[in-house]
């Protein structure tokens, strides 16, 4: 636990974050979490602990030729999606595959990342790497993420099929690959959301809630 | 050719069996094999030999701490799907990949089973290993099974993206992973049969037949 | 650029083809392009430069025991589909996958076809080896194509699930398994040529135009 002032500071703190986590829980109707007012620091530490790696893959936007537009697509998209305090840790980096399998080792290993999504290098053409460099650094591959995003995908263009995105576990960890366009990051990443906190709990990381006007998340009952 | 008696003894009882396999296909109206009551004893035993491995990985069923569900589960949804006469081989095994790897190979190559079908280890957590196990025992990979079950899961369920479940061909034998729930059992079992009694007559295997009130079994035309 | 004489004349050349261009595009409001008298011959053996493979892969059509139906029923639906000129590079091989892999990269890599279609080889049996050829000389592999292929034949036969489809990339080239029978391999063209064109684009390959009543070329607005 980190302590940002005495303790005292520390929980009034603490407990203006659980009145507003709390507040947040009953009016978004959603996927409630068993929070009073008087849960322990600890529990508001572990749920700010939630970070989530957000990679944009391209030559021209990380040499600064154009703007990035994937990574702010999809932390808008995001925010829009959680309901649970969660902190973004963003990377734009070129379509080098070492420098990819690189960037998520250190999301999901040092940074803590329990989901790591990437934009761009999915294509057939030969610098399109992302998803071999997802492959390289997973223990498994989901194949239902591009299954499903594919399908989801091919309802707007034909071209869908072009694309190679992939999904993989990583330790703890969840890597998801999403398309390069912003139009295109918002449909798969609402289509593939259901099934990601409840992936996430059984890779035993934390408990992500959604805002249910946006996407349910599904958890089977035992 | 196994002999239970004296040969007058076998020939009798060959005969009845040939008669009920007979009766049973005329009256179950489906899949008509060409069969008459002169068939040689040879036929009877061949049909006998249709044996189906079912698999259930689960460490905790397999310590005893539960019953195990899933190996019942695919029998009876097997007996409800087949009309010629087969014989379970049935297995519990813990979630550990040398077992079911060594378990898989045990039932296509000595028990001769033209079928095998596992339940459970199919999800992303670290101890669901059964498609690794059967793809690294698998010749040939059939991704369509996969993508129809998840398809097939997806009506239910968001969270069947992150079934991993696999086929595969060994041999003679086609290995099926399906999920562990019994209703996703079933469910998967119906949405991918019609096709596995083609796949087994391709691998040289038993001719199966199917009650088509539950399933039917296609074999395009040549 | 190839240039055909002095830089003057080449500027003239230049500025009638793009004009000649720019007026069928007008006109034709499609992907059609037919060739005028006018252009240069280099543009023309350009145009005619685009070679597509046609791979029948099958044990008794090459040996002669019966004629080969799937390749002439490819060359067929390109055909009707391809609205630009184009030469097809025909080959009819056995089930060996040294012969496959090798005839693939002959055509990708001596012949010069920016698509290589084969048809046969793709289902279960001990036999059927072109997906493993297919994936053996190809740097990328896509997944979208086998799944689409699979999803449209499904809705004609529940077997395509046993067919093991693949697409992949070879430098410039675009690998397509089609399955063995003329009326699926008409079925899956169709379902999948509409991405074809703008996948050989990100290639760095030749421009394909189709015939808009049979299919229409999808290239995403950049």
């Amino acid at each position: 636990m980190i302590h940002h002032g005495g303790p005292e500071d520390t929980e009034k703190a603490d407990e203006e974050i659980n009145r507003w986590q709390w507040d947040q829980t009953i009016i978004r109707g959603g996927n409630r979490i068993s929070l009073s007012s008087s849960v322990p620091p600890w529990w508001v530490h572990f749920m700010a602990a939630i970070r989530i790696g957000i990679v944009t893959v391209s030559d021209r936007a990380s040499q600064g030729v154009y703007e990035d537009r994937g990574g702010p697509a999809i932390r808008d998209c995001l925010t829009e999606i959680l309901s649970c305090p969660w902190e973004p840790v963003a990377r734009l980096i070129p379509d080098e595959q070492p420098v990819i399998e690189e960037t998520l080792r250190e999301l999901c290993d040092r940074e803590g990342c329990c989901l790591v999504v990437t934009t761009g290098g999915t294509g057939p053409a030969r610098r399109d790497v992302t998803p071999e460099a997802t492959a390289a650094v997973s223990d498994k591959l989901l194949d239902g993420f591009g299954e499903q995003m594919r399908a989801v995908s091919l309802r707007s263009v034909p071209t869908a099929i072009l694309s190679r995105q992939i999904a993989g576990t990583r330790g703890r960890s969840l890597i998801v690959n999403l398309p390069g366009k912003p139009t295109a990051i918002r449909e798969c990443l609402l289509a593939v959301f259901p099934a990601i906190p409840y992936c996430i709990d059984l890779l035993d990381g934390p408990f992500l809630t959604t805002n249910e006007a946006v996407v349910t998340a599904f958890r089977p009952k035992k």
